[in-house]
């Protein structure tokens, strides 16, 4: 019951015109305390100094912006996009700074246009990282920890629901699907990862395409799947803004019979003997 | 040459004050093509429209102010923290939003202090996905995604070789280190993860102390473990900052015969015929 009211005020809130959401925004409000700030996009900036923290916030709720010297707006508003135009964007921007960024890019650049701050000021650049699956140990696919950057800010805490069912279909699909108009490099594989790592994703493929990681055809893949990535995030943010989005891959920690945190193909690494607790 | 000349220019830069740096800082200005301000800390934000992006700026290098309607300062600005200072705050917050949030926080609360913005607006909170590995998934363990999410934000591309030394030594060491003063469960194992996968790092751990993930003892340990990498990120962006900092290990990508991103246990998933490289 407390998790149907959650999601029916999250989808009422929704519902809510930015102008209501953040009806300061655009005016400059110069209070006692300092100079206080709302942007166009309803990002609240104190200039004074701040001693407070926003851990109590609860998830999936917009702080009122009564207090601007210490108030942020999150999660950041969001405005229905078009999947279809964030792939060639995400393709392109991997020959820039890889999966992560390119994953992300996809997404921002487009709020930067539709729905401006804080898109504008917030740095792109700095989810680089991600690639390789964090800086080259191949953990998680650098598109899902830019599909996650992106579900945090823009989702909230719901935001977790959709980077879960994003990362189960990135598992399950034969991937990638984005037929690039102008490919920098031909190839001819799909391949279907069971996986969220980077190591065993790009692994399977190169495996099956028969070719190296330095190598054109896998740089193409990689920005494929970061088309892929990014149109798949924008589906489901879609569905959610118009409060038709059900999540729909279970919770990965409660699923499986270990109960702790863990893939679906516990046999590559654990061979047939799969413990039914680690040891315990 | 061309590496070193960039790693002088960047401790050049790290050396200018922050008014040096943001001469604009803390004023209003008004142009123009619409309302423009440059915050505190340095943080450029235009109220207009803005169809540009910022996939070509260098890594490393901070942009002219020039057009506040267009301009975004990243790296943002850092200043000297106390690593043990990090520790309580990340560890007591790993109980409001587990680990990813919880190292974050250890950072960046002091950030919100000492420097203000952006650091007060950007939402902490959106960081909570990357509990258990991506939401439950068990990959990247939460507090590597947070530190490099830190990373990422505050040292720009030179960020990736601090982040690729704090997983090199979150994977060969004894964790967790942190004593929290008064703990909210008692625990006795220490162990070494040999990888930065939230399902291998804390499954060694939970058969080392005999315990299951949902318990009290476990939640305890992620919680000192994020306080171990709070303050471990804090040390080397430290050294980073003082312009001492050199990269120890080396790029995981390059380092290995198969060269594709991975970790160094290879054995523990591919059994002791590790091929050389992955059936190509």
């Amino acid at each position: 019951m407390e998790e149907k009211r959650k999601r029916e005020e999250g989808r009422k809130r929704r519902t809510l015109s930015r102008r209501e959401l953040f009806p300061l925004a655009g005016k400059v409000a110069v209070g006692a305390a300092g100079l206080s700030v709302v942007t166009a996009g309803g990002l609240a900036l104190g200039c004074g100094s701040d001693d407070g923290d926003d851990t109590s916030a609860a998830g999936g709720e917009t702080k009122a912006a009564t207090s601007a010297s210490t108030a942020s707006e999150w999660p950041w508003p969001y405005e229905t996009l078009d999947a279809d135009a964030s792939m060639p964007i995400a393709y392109e921007n991997w020959f820039e700074k890889f999966c992560c960024y390119a994953t992300v890019s996809g997404i921002v650049e487009q709020l930067r246009k539709s729905v401006g701050e804080p898109y504008v000021s917030w740095p792109m650049d700095s989810t680089k990282w991600g690639h390789g699956g964090a800086v080259g140990w191949g953990t998680l696919c650098g598109t899902l920890t830019g599909a996650g950057i992106v579900t945090g800010l823009v989702a909230g805490e719901e935001g977790e629901d959709i980077l879960n069912d994003v990362i189960a279909w990135y598992t399950t699909t034969e991937l990638p699907i984005y037929q690039p108009p102008e490919p920098k490099a031909q190839i001819t594989s799909t391949s279907r990862s069971d996986s969220p790592l980077c190591h065993v994703s790009v692994g399977k493929w190169m495996k099956k395409e028969g070719v190296k990681f330095f190598s054109d055809p896998r740089k193409d893949r990689c920005a494929r799947l970061s088309a892929d990535v990014s149109a798949k995030t924008i589906e489901l943010l879609n569905q959610w803004i118009a409060g038709s989005y059900t999540p729909t891959a279970p919770s990965q920690i409660k699923k499986n019979e270990v109960q702790m945190p863990a893939q679906d193909n516990c046999t590559e690494c654990h061979g047939d003997s799969v413990p039914a607790s680690p040891g315990i």
